[in-house]
């Protein structure tokens, strides 16, 4: 297909800028999508200014997309010309290895292909959802509901998976009593997913401040993480501790609200260990996981959950030329919850 | 009844001697059994040498306790005398709180009674397994099927449960690639557990000098961990990695070995805190967990599981007046695999 309009970044150190890029044409299992909304990940912030690595630029970020198809490659069954559909984190595996075969593209051994930045398996760069259009394998092309605004979905494709696998793997549900860990992006939709589950949902932030918000999303408990008496309130109380915050945090003291046999999960992390006592879980029978979005087909049983649940994000829907002061705005947590760009305005 | 003959420590740095001590008359609810042999635990020689904290003196250790029924409370139901039976690392719990109704008394919120150097809810101090009777809790006595030899049987009442508790919960079983890190006391159970289990099961000790014994237990394969070449070979090969060692290891190096979704499980750690990246976890699904022993209802279920499937400890049978000469070879790790006291040479 032509050229197209794409908001990006040139290097890991200047701002975005709007950018023209190409797509490929439509291969025989391919969707061609015009995207209506991407939001904005915390992980676009640090993957275009290479806090993760060098990346090639130019780089359009962007992993939680939602648009309607407008073409469809010959053999395409999953999907047809004006559906409504997203695009998430990933956009190719090796669909051979065991993970794929048990639909844990993510675990890919042969090597996930991310939706930008990564090197597809036909070589090219993949450019991400800051974009008019995308071309993707209908394999990871998921269906969104007809109940769900494309705006407010469009971050489920991306925080809404990170946070609905864990809860979904170490059992949320009624009867269960669930601990979020940090009420932004990710930890919002935690907070809703898991009450839409039927769990008792606790949030841990660091202040009150967001207390109002907490209860509207869904949350029965609020604690401040500032206050040490939380701690030992606390203890024991959780079978889940979702953790979505990635800076350092004091693992034992996190681990020490989890009853016996219960998981606390992290879903982000520092770059730098952590220190762990192994008594923290010997002592109680506890589990420290770790998870990393969710596969395809959960995305979509994700995505047809919030369908049924009327679950979506709290968004800020910004023109692309907002994405560099939404950038500073997010660094400064001062987003309530997540910025969607509204790709109309791309040009 | 009467006084009986112990073996115990009147201080924490100076040897074991033999010692008298009183047991309690048969309560209502009460077993008094004749032991007949006691195992030996790396932790008896922590606890009495106060390397756990401060302990009451004088101590006589041992958790790992069988022997004959010789007298039964007016309330018994649960053995006569004749019977078979064992004691392992818990004498007492609450029996009350979430936990205990749930069987997992070694988590108990009200606080577990262990069987030696623990306040017993009637406040009196209990005394462990090198002794010739104990007086114990019908519902902390467990059975001992037929076929097992009480002397070889006396180690699964402490190392024996530590393995097979988190195997079973992390569900080891056929078509499962289960590591054993460490053949020891606790190692060397693991191996024998998770082979009668039907797990594929590989040893990873430091070097290969065990490897002829390892695959007499029952281990397919042995890898030693001192050749860095093993964890590129192995790098994602393991739904379960058994941890026996509480010495400081890499935590990021052997979750390497975990496949996607697996589990490393410690039931021993050095009591300082362990560096962990979380991205060890959270780039392949991966858990890291802690187990301590296992409730009484399991510890039966392991019996019988051993009974079923001839599982037994390998043991070095010693005399008492050997035991202090048995710490000092347990601490040059010269031992396979497990010290058993008769008790017969206690006076």
């Amino acid at each position: 297909m032509p050229s197209i309009k794409a908001y990006g970044a040139t290097s890991a150190t200047d701002p975005l800028v709007p950018l023209t890029i190409e797509r490929r044409e439509v291969g025989p299992r391919d969707i061609q999508i015009e995207i209506k909304y991407s939001g904005i990940c915390h992980s676009d912030l640090h993957t275009v200014r290479g806090e993760w690595g060098d990346r090639p630029y130019p780089l359009v970020p962007g992993h939680e997309i939602a648009g309607i198809v407008t073409a469809v490659g010959s053999e395409v069954t999953k999907h047809a010309v004006g559906d409504r559909v997203g695009v998430g984190c990933m956009v190719n595996s090796c669909r051979e290895c065991v993970n794929c075969r048990r639909g844990q593209e993510q675990y890919c051994l042969g090597e996930t292909v991310f939706t930008y930045g990564s090197v597809d398996r036909d070589g090219t760069i993949t450019q991400g959802g800051y974009a008019t259009h995308v071309v993707t394998d209908e394999a990871f092309v998921v269906r969104i509901p007809q109940g769900l605004p494309l705006d407010a979905a469009a971050p489920l494709l991306c925080a809404g998976i990170t946070t609905y696998s864990p809860l979904r793997r170490f059992g949320a549900g009624p009867g269960k009593k669930v601990a979020v860990v940090g009420l932004g992006g990710l930890g919002h939709l935690g907070v809703k997913l898991a009450h839409a589950m039927g769990a008792e949902v606790t949030v841990l932030s660091q202040s009150l401040k967001k207390l109002d918000d907490g209860k509207k999303l869904g949350a029965d408990r609020f604690y401040a993480t500032s206050d040490p008496a939380t701690f030992e309130q606390l203890a024991g109380e959780f079978d889940i501790v979702l953790n979505t915050v990635s800076a350092k945090l004091d693992l034992d003291a996190y681990l020490s609200l989890v009853a016996s046999g219960g998981t606390m999960v992290s879903v982000g992390a520092p770059p730098e260990p952590l220190a762990l006592n192994a008594f923290s879980l010997i002592s109680m029978g506890r589990n420290y996981a770790g998870s990393m979005i969710g596969g395809i087909a959960e995305t979509q049983e994700m995505l047809d959950f919030c369908g049924e649940h009327g679950v979506t994000a709290e968004i800020e829907l910004i023109p692309a030329d907002q994405i560099n002061a939404a950038y500073e705005r997010m660094l400064a947590s001062d987003v309530r919850y997540r910025f969607v760009i509204d790709t109309a305005t791309l040009g």
